[in-house]
């Protein structure tokens, strides 16, 4: 049964779609770590793209729902690489990372990138147009994060009411099919550029990650510090880098 | 001292400005029990917000950041009206409520929403217009979210890298102002509906919430059991009514 990403409602009297957000609870050796608000489908990627943004897990693990698919839970087989205590998350559909409670566990726990591809700037530009979102098309609901190789063929592409989701599903898939860390793609991301999104493409050691929309502050410092090529408000024929020139042909503007 | 909003960034060798991210940590009688990611200004409302929308507090309290602004840490005086546990929240620029961890926890404790005014179309389909945006028409980069009494006036607006945070901080003022609950006036937000902007304009009692996005299937749901008014594409002279359309004059598309 294919999961149900699309819901009819009555808009104005008359049947319309909008995008389906279910809560996903997910669960490492049958005990409860988070909740995150979803669009239902890819729910193993989703859970294992999320611990290895968490620095939880750095290897595929075997995931899937519990066989009551209405309950909404997906099991993760463990150990984890290190203790949460006693935290739990809870990731609302646009939330990056849940449950820490102080400001030092604000951080990140990966190396700096080094090295990657150099693309042309008018390739990162025109990413977005080949994120193919077919929902979106029908709901105008969704965020899309794709996977590029560095020539800008489309290796992966997630679709999620939450913006972290379809990235945490795009590198859950790329840990499944042993692609990370992603030294040699681009992440492509239909949103705004946060903290967050930085942070889960550092982890997984993407060297390029092109968006929408708007950079924020603390995005383009995290970008600087580690070395990520960081490029905002790309549409089809411009893009601004913020950060990792080194990496963008034609850099000038 | 104004808090920082904006910051200067290079962008292609240029100077250019985004909008400000940073944690904010929301302590409660010195114990920590949330960390967000926002833009500063406005913290003590958005604390406040916060915790009204968790069932935490339900009037006034005293807030404020702590000394040291740097150390981005705003205080509030308790009790909570529940026990919190040994839970600990964090959100990120996009994220309602954290820190909760079974698919139970996710829900509304707020009585259905009754009476309110009516309004005509046209007016809600023209509020968004009327979210001025300051800061987003610098950056591009941020959400705002406006409270406008039934006629249209503009009562509040707050803007934000999180949607979530500016619907928080316009709440937090509501309640500092003694307007909760919001039983004759209009939410607004500048972005899509999902669950938890839904699950927070119940809760503070607003009979109507217009969206320039889409809806997700959740926050039609919620809207639909809680009797709210749920508008969404508001696009200057249009609008979808997906509930509570009683309160819409000339409701019919």
């Amino acid at each position: 049964m294919s999961p149900r990403t699309i819901a009819s409602v009555l808009r104005d009297g008359v049947r319309d779609e909008v995008a389906v957000e279910e809560p996903l609870e997910i669960r490492v050796d049958g005990q409860p770590l988070a909740v995150t608000m979803r669009t239902p489908g890819h729910d193993d990627e989703l859970a294992l793209g999320f611990l290895y943004g968490e620095g939880l897990i750095d290897g595929p693990r075997e995931a899937g729902l519990t066989d009551d698919l209405a309950a909404n839970i997906v099991e993760v087989a463990g150990p984890l690489l290190r203790e949460v205590g006693g935290r739990r998350f809870y990731t609302t559909s646009s939330c990056g990372v849940c449950g820490k409670g102080a400001l030092e566990e604000v951080a990140v726990y990966a190396p700096r990138l080094a090295g990657g591809p150099t693309v042309d700037r008018a390739l990162l530009a025109a990413l977005p147009d080949r994120l193919r979102q077919p929902t979106f098309e029908r709901t105008g609901g969704l965020h899309a994060t794709g996977l590029f190789s560095a020539d800008g063929e489309l290796l992966i592409v997630r679709e999620d009411v939450g913006r972290h989701n379809a990235m945490d599903k795009v590198i859950g898939r790329a840990l499944l099919d042993g692609r990370l860390p992603l030294r040699d793609a681009i992440l492509c991301v239909s949103g705004r550029l946060a903290f967050e999104l930085v942070q889960k493409a550092v982890v997984a050691g993407a060297p390029i990650l092109v968006g929408v929309g708007a950079p924020t502050s603390l995005a383009v410092e995290l970008a600087v510090d580690r070395d990520l090529t960081l490029a905002g408000f790309a549409r089809g024929d411009r893009v601004n880098i913020y950060a990792g020139a080194q990496r963008v042909l034609s850099a000038a503007a």
